[in-house]
């Protein structure tokens, strides 16, 4: 079978995506109110599963929203929606899962009887980049929001230091939270090497936890690695000497270029990204 | 013709709500890329109209989106939506009118050939309260970000804020921004006053620039009231003589409760009201 990716599940139904209907009175539409995932699937098998949806419920608990389907049934749909688009043996897919509070009338208090929208698009995913160049962009991340924790819907500000980076001549952006350190990058964590400790920042610098995250804080250790979750301010990144992008899709890509200035690429990266392949391998094994 | 709100106007044309679909890969609703206005027609006249094109237009420009219609077919689309929707005649209805970027393939990165989604909808709007009760709420506006200052789709916080005062027994949230000034309510902008003077928060404190606040602030002169545009922190907030909110739908409410402590509602504030009935009255006559 081949990849045909035209087939999106939507409230337990399987749809050819030119027919699925958004309502356009979803507050997913009209209030970015709601949550998503991003997951690699490989070969049909959705990499830390259990992470992601643990995430989502935390994250629609937090937005004081009920899942509509149970965990087992969602990861149901995603097996069955990677099979109707062709992509079970597929090396490498991305799953998009949406959940929104769905339609309501007017304005922002919550529907009094929520009926949630979850939508879920399967993708062939391509093969993550070598190494990419970056800039530090404009938009800041708030610390003190909600959402800033939450995978929420809310991506305008990272769409547009995405595009800053590609009008300034680099692939992708870091962001700053207000106070000036470091958060993330336009669609994932970072990690930078200083004194061959790595460094990531910490929860309180307007960063979502990511899984790929969680997963390299507990392989380094093993690996000989220090590693610590601290503030990074703009001096501190002045003098780093590495450092590299880590999200579900993409897993561990170095940072070649910050601000036009060449970063090397730490010794230890590839051992981190070869330990972090044999862990998503062990999870397949005992999914 | 009875009030009947079922038809919308979707990228040119209008459409039965029921029927009216959004695609599950627009970036509105993936990504929250894109930004509204809301809007008050009074006997079928849109209030402040040529402003609120205006600021659509510049936060188009902002992120860097094209108005997919000219602003005077875009007025042409709200007539003929309250016509279709029997509000013609209402005294008060309202328009929300979102712009998103459209659909485009996975990923944050512009779409080469965008195709921006342009929706209008109509409902009846409820008369203005009289007053409203109001807590500090905790999420926090974000004063280094772009979206912040569009009216951008990313409205969570600010739903969890509503959320949060209607857990506390209150019906609005002020927000403060990331230094703990004040910043606006929910769905509109917020003035106090402190000395017989009217303050309101200054651009640099998270704020979306309001089309009511800047005709208030236009206005008060002229009734002999000293404005000024400020940053305002708790302390100050605790010692204010009165509060008022103003947005497009609802003009100037009053706010008669702040974290438990009762507020007079100041003499001058029903003749700001009053002035500023006497102004959407004459925008209307210039229509």
């Amino acid at each position: 079978m081949t990849a045909n990716t035209n087939t999106i599940w939507l409230n337990g139904e399987l749809v050819p995506a030119s027919e699925a209907r958004i309502d356009p009175a979803d507050r997913g539409f009209l209030l970015g109110d709601g949550i998503f995932e991003t997951m690699l699937a490989r070969h049909g098998r959705v990499a830390f599963l259990d992470a992601h949806l643990l995430r989502l419920m935390r994250g629609a608990d937090a937005i004081g929203l009920a899942l509509p389907l149970d965990p087992t049934r969602i990861a149901m749909a995603c097996t069955a929606l990677l099979d109707a688009n062709g992509l079970a043996e597929a090396p490498r897919a991305a799953l998009r899962l949406t959940l929104t509070r769905g339609p309501g009338p007017r304005g922002l208090a919550l529907p009094p009887e929520p009926a949630p929208t979850l939508m879920i698009a399967a993708a062939i995913a391509t093969p993550p980049p070598a190494g990419l160049s970056a800039i530090v962009a404009m938009p800041r991340r708030n610390n003190r929001s909600p959402s800033a924790q939450l995978k929420a819907i809310a991506y305008l500000d990272n769409v547009l230091a995405k595009e800053e980076a590609r009008a300034r001549g680099a692939e992708e952006a870091l962001m700053l939270d207000i106070e000036g350190h470091l958060a993330c990058a336009s669609a994932a964590n970072v990690f930078v090497w200083e004194n061959d400790r790595l460094i990531t920042p910490s929860g309180d610098c307007g960063i979502l936890a990511g899984i790929t995250r969680a997963a390299i804080l507990e392989l380094a250790p093993g690996l000989g690695l220090e590693t610590v979750e601290d503030r990074i301010d703009l001096t501190r990144l002045l003098h780093i000497e590495g450092a590299f992008l880590t999200n579900s899709l993409t897993g561990i890509v170095p940072l070649t270029r910050l601000d036009g200035r060449a970063l090397p690429v730490h010794p230890m990266t590839a051992r981190l990204a070869a330990a972090y392949e044999l862990l998503l391998d062990a999870a397949d094994r005992n999914n």
